[in-house]
């Protein structure tokens, strides 16, 4: 077998048992030193290929299309700088748990650390961020090495879901010449070779007599609490709402936490949780006597203060596998568990438990409609930043999914997707919160077909507008709704607004520009409504629109501060009443 | 003292030592974790502060900038992920030895690694691409500590820069609340305080009889060769002309050897051996008995060959610090000494080397003559891409700096820049040589107050167009000449070109998108000549102009192509003639 079919071979066993271990799309950012593995992604049926010259925004997209379909998505990139690219959103998946195969081309050893050109040191580039790292061999040609990279195609992609799941990095050295015979017989080995490794995995259950236990726990408990933070599972709606009507508590729902919205009853579900707990002496009013909770922490920072003040309630923390994300410092019992087993395994050993209304619930209740009749009042079609996120979740399509970005855009949902029975996924980049990737990860979401909807700040959307390409390219449908309060709108809410001085040029950070030319640039359909009725019209047009769309609302961060402060001490003081009785 | 004034006291006594050790700029993300150092940075009257918000850009403002002065640029965000985009910069810098100061705001211990918002693992985030990590302790206000940030500093800024130049990382935890007191009396300690610490660095150099015994060495070789790559020290033309005229050989001058152009005698100097390198025959006519190199190894690909087939040729490696920089695999002595010392030694301990001109330096001047002869042949007014730069660097002001962008940029220029005394800088980023982060680099260089020019591709202009937001935003003078032939030019010259099924799509990657709306975006001058003619007025109009300006020549990659080969096949077939008579 002489170099360049060795090399053939080698690159399309790997490429062919990613394909059967399951994984069905890569993100290819062009180079010379990945030729071998992006010829034989190119060449294979069943695997799609996405190009994406920006390699911060090509692992985003990635990143986005995996958390959209859940299955693992390969990124594969030229040696150098290339990699480095990746690390934004690498360190995103790891910590929103997202499996992703990161595939880097190197420079043989022999070229390394020896000042060649595009030659960096890649081995463990990713540090701790990755749930393995594996330097590749040298391709060759052997049965023992064909085997040898079907085998790390078919580990990466088991590792990469089990768990939790995460980052995969893998590092191919290939030397010259890097191009590989398209022309080779039974190029992919034998066709209907079954996967050469398959992984059964099972799911943590807890045994009966805990489950008996922990039902009488919770009955004796008269003021329950269900928290339900940012979490993927969309099974988990039906169990975590069962539970809760079955226990007679409220839930608290993130709006991450995809139980906000759908098909299951939604009537434990409060929403106005933020704005409620603002206060302290409504926090106080509502002391629960334990809180079990699912996902991770809630975005809300007004739910913080209630936690921090209610250390001496014991806190049930449900987590599928390991995971520590208690970031207040309360005391907490930790439930190793599959969540919607736990949810379903709970209800089975304890049927009766108290099923009723009773006053802990009315309260919360009494006080979420309050904050509700606020949220939803129709205005007088001003156009405030969170007049644009309640029209958005009004019109937003049935089965679609609204992809969120940090800062306000996360917050303003948080205020304003109310329960109703819509089918909705909502994703964000929560693992670090970053304002950096997404476009791309809303882009790459929508690569996977389903219809998506960006919502975002000016910062963000200029952070990542080489995302808009993959857009324009691929002709991919999606509406994005662009918050422009022009600056960093979230630093106003923050003690450093009170520093004249410095303010505005370290915090404020006007960007004046006008990102319709941006959207012409990359063909996509621009609106820029004024008011809350244009709006509404303008996102109805768009999710008819083929391609990008950019809906642009522009708002002024001083008025938004004062506008939601004025809502809050609204609901503050209708609740006070109630409280005061 | 009060935890604020701790705070404020620990930020401003690091912050007033960097300036008392040389810092004069900081490049800041706008966060809020990283407000300490932020509003001290902000305040401090000494340091001049860049607002740059994609952090990416911000580390590459941050190089643009330390390359083009020699000194210290610090970078300063926030937690989270705005940490990680500063890889690729960090990474640059590393390979290309540039001082940076990259300090990163992070959450406290008890917030670490507990699923707290915008957390991630910052401990040696850049692994070894840092000389130093250093994980700072929580903000005290005693004598101890104060001395201990100033001393941290005083040293970051003396590791940046002693020996090989390079990045040096400082982690920051803060807790809330965040804002320090800027009323505070004698916030910077002092006024008239001397720098905390001082460090005398010394250069290395080789004791006489070496020299002699060197001296001796090179006089005895009749046909010997100076080869300058890439380096920075302005100082080292002299040396490098003079002991090459003193020796009677001639120089193979990289563009980015700050030896081509400028005051000092330019006579010894070959431009064109990229082009005479390109042949088997011509290379063989011109076997050297010893190559002398300074700087990293050149950016020609036929010099390498060159070098592969001269194994068994003494190559002298000089470095003034430690590095190994040897791809080729040659055996090599490499000398370690500073470069300009070892160049003035040399000359002293042998004033009468062979002086004369001689056959071997006549035979390389008659090929150099052939190769410059087509080169700077006066074309018919087609915009070709060599043409673009050949009427660059022809209209590019005398003391000003010409930042080269990777890919084709830097070959043209390497087979374009002819020998002048024009006095100009030429920077690249030839540490990793990344397409990413080009846009900032320049902006950064020019951030400096010296007139810059950049040059670059499409591609890479395309991947870092949020670069031209500083540019805008700080009205800085900058003059980008992009050459766009709508994708990947340079993959036209790899072996990959020859697959047609994948070609265009794996490497092509034509953008088809129109710049002139991102140059307007940014209020940048926008040209778009079709003659050479046109792009000749065009420069020398941006050299005029306030602010951005964008000059872009469209070519066509397979035009290009054709056009360079038939060059150097003119080239080699007259060369050849000479070879064979």
């Amino acid at each position: 077998m002489n170099t360049q079919e060795q090399l053939t071979r080698y690159v399309a066993n790997f490429v062919d048992e990613l394909s059967k271990s399951g994984l069905t799309d890569v993100v290819i950012s062009p180079g010379s030193r990945s030729t071998p593995l992006a010829m034989m992604f190119a060449e294979h049926p069943q695997i799609k290929e996405w190009i994406v010259l920006d390699e911060r925004s090509a692992a985003f997209f990635g990143l986005g299309l995996a958390k959209q379909t859940k299955r693992p998505v390969a990124l594969l990139c030229s040696s150098g700088t290339a990699v480095a690219n990746y690390f934004p959103a690498v360190v995103e998946a790891h910590q929103s748990r997202v499996p992703l195969i990161v595939l880097t081309a190197d420079r043989p050893h022999e070229l390394r650390d020896v000042g060649a050109p595009q030659a960096i040191d890649q081995i463990k580039l990713f540090g701790d961020y990755v749930k393995n790292f594996h330097e590749m061999a040298l391709p060759e040609g052997t049965v023992e090495m064909l085997n040898y990279v079907r085998t790390r195609a078919a580990r990466s992609v088991s590792e990469a879901l089990s768990g939790n799941p995460g980052p995969i990095h893998l590092n191919f050295p290939f030397r010259e010449p890097l191009t590989p015979d398209l022309n080779l017989e039974n190029i992919w080995g034998e066709p209907l070779r079954e996967p050469y490794h398959i992984w059964h995995e099972g799911k943590k259950r807890l045994p009966e007599d805990f489950l008996n236990y922990f039902a009488e726990k919770l009955s004796i408990a008269r003021r329950g609490l269900i928290v339900c933070g940012p979490q993927v599972d969309e099974e988990l709606a039906e169990g975590i709402t069962m539970l809760a009507e079955t226990l007679g508590v409220p839930v608290l729902a993130d709006p991450l936490s995809q139980i906000r919205t759908g098909s299951h009853s939604t009537k434990n579900i409060i929403e106005g949780y933020d704005a409620i707990l603002r206060n302290e002496v409504i926090r106080a009013s509502i002391k629960p006597d334990y809180i079990l909770r699912f996902g991770a922490m809630p975005v809300s920072k007004a739910y913080l203060f209630y936690l921090k003040e209610n250390q001496d309630v014991t806190q049930y923390v449900i987590e599928p596998h390991a995971g520590f994300r208690e970031p207040v410092g309360n005391p907490t019992e930790f439930i190793q568990a599959d969540p919607v087993l736990f949810c379903s395994d709970l209800l089975e050993v304890s049927p009766t438990l108290l099923s009723e209304e009773n006053d802990w619930l009315t309260k919360w209740k009494s006080y979420n409609d309050i904050a509700k009749s606020h949220l939803t009042k129709t205005s007088d079609n001003t156009l405030t930043e969170g007049e644009a996120v309640k029209q958005l979740v009004d019109v937003i399509p049935h089965n679609s999914s609204l992809y969120v970005g940090n800062s306000m855009a996360v917050r303003d949902v948080d205020t304003f997707l109310m329960t109703s029975s819509k089918k909705l996924t909502i994703l964000a980049n929560r693992g670090a919160n970053g304002i950096d990737g997404m476009v791309s990860s809303g882009v790459g979401a929508a690569a996977s077909g389903q219809p998506v909807t960006l919502l975002l700040g000016d910062l963000s959307f200029f952070h990542d507008m080489n995302g808009l390409l993959a857009a324009k390219q691929y002709k991919l449908n999606i509406t994005i709704l662009v918050v422009n309060n022009n600056g960093g709108g979230i630093f106003s809410f923050l003690p450093q607004a009170a520093n004249e001085k410095h303010f505005e040029a370290l915090f404020g950070t006007p960007l004046n520009i006008d990102f319709k030319k941006a959207v012409e640039m990359y063909d996509g359909n621009y609106h820029q409504p004024k008011t809350i009725h244009e709006l509404k019209k303008a996102l109805q047009l768009s999710y008819g629109e083929l391609g990008l769309s950019v809906v642009e609302v522009k708002t002024d961060r001083t008025e938004n501060l004062i506008w939601h402060r004025g809502l809050w001490r609204d609901i503050e003081e209708d609740i006070l009443k109630l409280v005061e009785q």
